[in-house]
C-alpha cells in the first residue's frame, strides 16, 4: 500500500464563496454530512469572521459532524484568529487556517502592508492559532506569483511559530504543472521542519487538477479541492477528478491512497449541484451525465461488449447507478422517513412534515419516485428549515400567445394570516412572481433563472433554481413541482423568505476571497 | 515572435458526437463561419460516411466557408475515403483525416483485425487519401493504450504513405501530462519524415488541457481542441482554454502564437452552447459567467481599484462584455437585417423574415433588445431553415395548484391546413406539449428539459432546450419566449418538426466515435 493523500475539502468555503452561492445553515450541515460519508479528510467549513452567518455554520458543523477534521479560514488578525477557533471548537478534531498574501501585487494593492509586517503578521498569527489547538495550516495567498526567498522567509516563520501544514495556492490559476510541482519541490527544499505540503490551485487556465496532481506525484501529500470544481472565479480543482485520477492511474502515482469511498461521488455532486443552483456541465469529468455515455452508433454495432473500449472507470464505482425506485402512491409517513434516514438525509420536524406533505402531493401526480426525485424535494425544504413569513396556499396561472399572462396567489403567514394578489407579468413566471412579491410586500429583481429536469420521462420533476436581487443583496430560491411554472412559483417564494430573513437580519458578509 | 500552433477545431465532429446534439446543416454552417470568424485553422467538419445528413453539412460547409482548411475523418475503409474527399472536394484548401485504433483492447474487440491487417489498412488508406490531396493526417487510435513499438510502425507506414500530420490522440482520456508529452517525444524520434504532431486529448481524468499544452511545451504544433471541452463523455481538451493559456503564459510557452482571435471567444461559446443544448458551467475557465467574477466583498473593499490582484486575463481580451442594446422597438426590417450582418449572422429568405416576425413580438414586450437576445432569436429560427411540417397559430394555457393543467393548441402547415387540440398535463409545459403531439400525430417523450436567462431581469428571455425521443432517434428542439411555458411549447413544436424530418429520411447514423 502506498502512501495516504489528504483530501481537504473546501466546498463549503472557497466553493460556497461562488457569485450568487447563499447556503444557510441547514444546506451547509447536510453538505457536510455528505462529505463525511464520502471520507474527505478535512472540511473547511467556512470563514467564521465574514459574517454571523459563516460563524454559526461553521459551529454548528463543529458540534455535529463527526469524522472529518473541521477547518476555519482565518486572517492573520488575532481577532480573526479567536473569532475562528470559537467556531470550530467543538469538533472532534479542529484546525485553523491562517493565510496572509506574500506576491507584490497584493501586498501593495489589498494588504497595504511592507514585506516586514507580513512576516510579523503571520507569526503571530500562527503562535496564536498554536495555542488553540495542534493542528494549524498556514497559506501564503497568491504563492503562484510571489518572490520565491520572501516566501520562504514567511514560510519559515510560520513553521517556527507552529505551522504543521503548509498550503502553496495557485490563487490566481496561472500555474503550469512542471513549474507548480517544481515550486512545491524547491519549497521543500529551502523550509525546514515537519510539515505537510499542501496544494490549492485555481482552474483559470484549466489546469487546476493537472497542477494538483503534479505536485502530488513530487511529494505534496495534501490537496485543498471543491466537488464539482466549483470556487472563486473558474473554481478549485474538482475532488472527484483528483480522486478517481490517483485511483485509476494508481501505476503513475505510487499507488497513492485516499480515504474517500468513490461511490459517493455522484450523490455528493449531486447534492452540491441542487443546493448551489450550480448546474454541471454535461460533459464534465466523472460526474457529468455524459461522462460515461457513448453516441448511440457504437452500442448498436456491439463494440461495447468490452467496456474497456473507450471506459478507463466503471460508472458503478463512482456511484454513477440509474435512480432507484423507492417509494409509491401508498408509502406511508414511516416509510418516508426510513428511506431518507437510509439515504443519510437528516430532516425533521416541520421540515420533515412540509417534506412529507410534498411527497403524498407527487405521489399523486407521478408513480414511481425515485432518490433522484426525493433528493430534490428535501433540497427544497432544506431552504425551508428556518421559520418562513410566507407559505403557499395557492396559485392559479393563466397564459397563452393570445393576451397578458395573469396570476393569482394566496399566501399564509405563521399566523394565520392570509394575503392575497393578483398580477399580470410578461409571461406566466413573470405573473406568479409579480402576485408573490406584491403579497409579500418585499420585491427584488430576477438575475438568474434555472431549471433542470430531476429524472427523464414527462412526468419528471421540474427543479427551479432562481437568484433574486434586492438592493444589493442576492439570495437564491428554489422550487420542485411537475409543473415548471409552479416551481418557478415555489423558488421565488423561497427566495422572498430568505430576503426577508437577510434583511432583518441586516447582515452583509465581510469578506476578502482568502488563498 | 515564436512558432505557430495550429488550431484544429473538432468542434463539430468530435463534439457534434455527444450524446443528444443533433446539429442540422443551417446550424452547423453557422458554427463553421464563427469558427472563420474565430480563425482556427482546420475545422474537421464532421464524419461523411457516418450518413447522407453528415455528409450533406460537410459539403455545404466546404463549399461555402473560407479560410480555415476543411477536413473530413475517415475510417481506413477506401469506399470511406472516397466519400469523405467527396464531401470536402470543394473547399478552398482541403484535408482527409484517416484512423484506424492501434490498441490491443480496440484491435480486439472493436475492429477485429491482427496487427498486419491493420498496417496494411492504414497504408492503403493514406494512398487513397494522398491521390486526392497532399494534406492527410493519421490517427492511431487509442494511441495512448497502444504497444509503442507497433504503433511506431504503423506511423511509419502512414508517413511514407504520404501523411503530413501525425495526431496521438488519447482517446480515453488516460494520459498524464509529464507521460503524454514523452510519448510524443519518443514518437518523434522513432518516426522519420517531415510532418507535423498533434495532440487529441480527452478529459476523463481532468487533464485534457494540461496534456494537450504538455504535449506542445514538448514540440506537437497542431492541437485538436473543442469549443467548450465538449466532445465524447468527458470532452475533448477545450480550445479557449488552451489558446489562453498559451497567449497568459507567452513566457512559459517559449512564445508560441495562434491565430486565434480571443475577442471572438466568448460569442463563439454562447453560439455552440445553445445550438448543441450544452450548458457551460458557471465555473468554465475563461468562458463560464463567473470566469472573471467575484463575490461582491472584495469589490465592496475596493481592492480591485488594481484589476491584476486576483485577474490574470481580461474579460473584454475574451469578448465577455456587456451584452450591448442594438435595436428597440421601432426599429425596422432594414436595421434588424443590416445589424445580424454586423454581428455576423447570415439568415435569409424564410427563417429571416420568420426571425423578423419574432423580433417584433419581442420588442413589444421588451424594451431593449441586447445582441444576446438577437442570438437567442436567431439561434431559434435556424432550426426553421427547412421547412416545417408544422407551425404554431396559437397556443393558449392554464393551471395552478388547483385542479389539472389544460392547454389548447393551433397549428398550421405549409399549405395551410389547420389542426387544433386540446390536452391535459402534469403542469403546463406538458399540456401544451400533450396538446402539440396530439395535434401534429407526432408522439415521442421528453429526455431532456433545460431552461436558461438570456440575460438579467424579469423581462428576460427564457431560452428552451428539450431533448425528445422517439423509437430511439432522438431529437433537440429550442425555443425562446418571454414566457417559459411558450417557450417550452416552441421548443417542443421544433423538435417535432425534426422528428418528422428525420423520420422522412428513415436515417440512422452509422459511426464508430473515432479518435
Amino acid at each position: 500500500m502506498g502512501e495516504q493523500v489528504i483530501i481537504f475539502d473546501t466546498t463549503l468555503r472557497d466553493g460556497e464563496q461562488s457569485p450568487g452561492i447563499s447556503l444557510d445553515q441547514g444546506e451547509k450541515l447536510e453538505i457536510a454530512e455528505q462529505l463525511a460519508r464520502l471520507g474527505v479528510d478535512v472540511i473547511e467549513a467556512g470563514f467564521p469572521v465574514a459574517s454571523q452567518g459563516d460563524f454559526e455554520s461553521v459551529e454548528a458543523i463543529a458540534k455535529v459532524v463527526r469524522g472529518p477534521v473541521i477547518c476555519g479560514l482565518s486572517r492573520t488578525a488575532l481577532a480573526d484568529v479567536d473569532r475562528c477557533w470559537e467556531a470550530v471548537q467543538h469538533a472532534e478534531r479542529q484546525r485553523i487556517h491562517v493565510f496572509i498574501a506574500t506576491s507584490e501585487t497584493h501586498m501593495k494593492h489589498k494588504l497595504r502592508m511592507t514585506k516586514d509586517q507580513v512576516k510579523a503578521e503571520a507569526k503571530a498569527a500562527v503562535t496564536r492559532a498554536k495555542s488553540y489547538t495542534d493542528d494549524v495550516e498556514f497559506s501564503p495567498e497568491d504563492a503562484s506569483r510571489s518572490d520565491f526567498e520572501f516566501m520562504c522567509e514567511v514560510l519559515r516563520v510560520a513553521v517556527e511559530a507552529g505551522a504543521t501544514t503548509l498550503n502553496i495556492p495557485d490563487t490566481v490559476g496561472f500555474g503550469v504543472p512542471e513549474e507548480y510541482a517544481k515550486r512545491l519541490l524547491d519549497v521543500r527544499a529551502a523550509v525546514p521542519g515537519d510539515y505537510v505540503i499542501s496544494t490549492h490551485c485555481h482552474d483559470d487556465l484549466g489546469m487546476a487538477v493537472a497542477n494538483t496532481l503534479a505536485a502530488v506525484k513530487s511529494g505534496a501529500r495534501q490537496v485543498e479541492v471543491a466537488m464539482n470544481g466549483i470556487g472563486e472565479r473558474a473554481g478549485n480543482a474538482a475532488l472527484e477528478e483528483v480522486v478517481m485520477a490517483l485511483k485509476t492511474r494508481e501505476d503513475y502515482f505510487g499507488g497513492l491512497q485516499t480515504n474517500v469511498v468513490a461511490e459517493e461521488l455522484a450523490r455528493t455532486s449531486r447534492m452540491v449541484s441542487r443546493l448551489t443552483g450550480y448546474p454541471v456541465q454535461y460533459n464534465k469529468a466523472v460526474v457529468g451525465r455524459n461522462a460515461f455515455a457513448h453516441e448511440a452508433g457504437i452500442h448498436q454495432h456491439g463494440v461495447l461488449a468490452e467496456r474497456t473500449t473507450y471506459e478507463i472507470m466503471d460508472p458503478a464505482a463512482v456511484g454513477q447507478v440509474e435512480s432507484k425506485i423507492v417509494l409509491g402512491k401508498h408509502s406511508g409517513r414511516h416509510a418516508f422517513a426510513d428511506t431518507l434516514e437510509k439515504m443519510g438525509m437528516h430532516i425533521q420536524g416541520d421540515a420533515l412534515n412540509q417534506a412529507f406533505t410534498r411527497f403524498k402531493e407527487l405521489a399523486d401526480r407521478k408513480v414511481e419516485i425515485t432518490e433522484a426525485d426525493l433528493e430534490a424535494i428535501v433540497a427544497e425544504e432544506l431552504g425551508t428549515s428556518l421559520q418562513n413569513a410566507f407559505e403557499l396556499e395557492s396559485i392559479v396561472f393563466r397564459g397563452g400567445s393570445v393576451g397578458a399572462a395573469t396570476s393569482e396567489v394566496v399566501l399564509v403567514s405563521p399566523d394565520g394570516v392570509k394575503v392575497e394578489a393578483t398580477a399580470e407579468g410578461d409571461g406566466m413566471i413573470d405573473a406568479a412572481c409579480n402576485a408573490i412579491s406584491e403579497a409579500a410586500g418585499v420585491t427584488g429583481s430576477l438575475v438568474d433563472f434555472k431549471v433542470s429536469s430531476v429524472t427523464g420521462g414527462v412526468d419528471a420533476l421540474g427543479d427551479v433554481v432562481i437568484q433574486m436581487e434586492s438592493e444589493g443583496t442576492r439570495v437564491s430560491g428554489r422550487g420542485v413541482s411537475t409543473d415548471v411554472v409552479e416551481a418557478s412559483a415555489r423558488a421565488w417564494l423561497n427566495a422572498v423568505n430568505r430576503m426577508v430573513r437577510v434583511q432583518a437580519r441586516g447582515e452583509v458578509r465581510d469578506l476578502e476571497t482568502g488563498p
